[in-house]
């Protein structure tokens, strides 16, 4: 039996405002739940089917947080899905401080608004082994339940940093690439083994601010007619010629 | 103004029943509408702004349909977009007929059940030059107004035929490829010059069936822990590779 307060403060981490006052975000269904209990994620509450908790036995017993048992209704009531017949966790937000970078590939994020292209470009980043997300503070926010959801697991392993884009790019030494539809093709382009690559708005494309720092101008070849690709496409295509390269 | 029939009329075809029954599909919004005027599509009803209509004349004046003039507010009503500021048209859908496929390359997808997989991949198949998907009975319906939506124009290009796909592909000479965790990496993949490529459903990936016909399996290297590619991810970076093999 789940509490109307537990209930009601669960519902409240729908909005960003809630989750930022609180600094966490929830969880839910069997997946992302089972690579959240395996994560350095710390969960501060966990329900789950009595099937789900059986069948993750072991890294439930591993749990600090309270773990209580629910029905599908209960969870599907509590969450955003359309159903859950798994799990649904309360989980604390990682700290807000400034990545400290290797060497290694950055995803530059200038306003991605949709949470869709959010979730599944940080799917594909985790595909890939990138680690660090920069993202503006208009991006949309990574805990939102939709991104979460569309990451299938992998919000456990990318990390998301939030800020002023000019502000944190301004002196770096690391090579910033930009897409944009008259640049070198990335077929061609020698990525070398570290560099920030910045991916624009869905509909207005990388802002001025950012486009006049960018030093390598790079564009993913067209054969057919569409005008432009989805942003988590993109994305995608960018990041597989990146680790092509490296071969 | 429109007459109460008339958006009664558009407002059933939101429905995969009643498109089908009539023959014909809507196309809200600016980008849409305007790619549609200049398609080999049939247009059967349009109405738009005036600011619309005026951007847009020649294409407009060529309609051989009838055009009205009407309000956003009204715009909205008609369709499912949560704001519509442009236009809507009803449009003859395609005739379902087998496509006359040349030497080149078509996806068959199996089973590909969200709209926004669906549109997305025709977007990104037209940004490649692919003219034609095979799609099971169970991959998600062309003329959704959510898959045209995620098409942003390219659904007047790419051609979408349904049917069932074992006894569609069977004894065809065409190289069949498909996706798995366990194929030939797509960056040594000699694609030649035509080829089917299956993408499998978002959860199930490729069926049981179409599997066994794959001659040849491909994979796309992986360096991080993401479990999984979104399909339209998937499918963008298999495209992608093909038409770089072909340079």
């Amino acid at each position: 039996m789940i509490s109307k307060a537990k209930a009601k403060f669960i519902k409240s981490l729908q909005l960003k405002k809630y989750r930022k006052e609180e600094q966490c975000f929830v969880v839910e269904g069997a997946k992302g739940v089972a690579e959240l209990m395996s994560s350095d994620l710390e969960v501060l509450w966990l329900a789950g089917t009595e099937a789900f908790l059986r069948q993750h036995h072991p890294l439930v017993s591993r749990q600090k947080a309270e773990v209580v048992a629910a029905g599908e209704k209960e969870l599907t009531e509590l969450g955003t899905f359309a159903t859950n017949n798994a799990a649904l966790a309360i989980v604390r937000m990682r700290p807000h401080v400034a990545p400290n970078l290797k060497s290694e590939f950055v995803l530059v994020l200038d306003d991605i608004r949709d949470p869709g292209n959010l979730g599944t470009i940080i799917r594909t980043a985790d595909w890939y082994g990138i680690k660090h997300i920069i993202a503006s503070e208009e991006t949309a926010d990574c805990y939102n339940p939709k991104v979460i959801s569309a990451t299938m697991g992998s919000f456990c392993r990318v990390h998301v940093y939030y800020t002023a884009l000019t502000d944190y790019l301004y002196g770096t030494d690391r090579p910033l690439y930009g897409a944009s539809l008259t640049g070198e093709t990335i077929y061609d382009v020698n990525f070398g083994k570290e560099g920030f690559i910045v991916i624009g708005n869905e509909a207005q494309g990388i802002s001025a601010a950012v486009h006049s720092m960018i030093q390598k101008h790079i564009t993913i070849p067209r054969i057919g007619a569409a005008e432009s690709l989805n942003a988590s496409i993109a994305t995608a295509i960018i990041l597989d010629n990146v680790f092509r390269s490296q071969k």
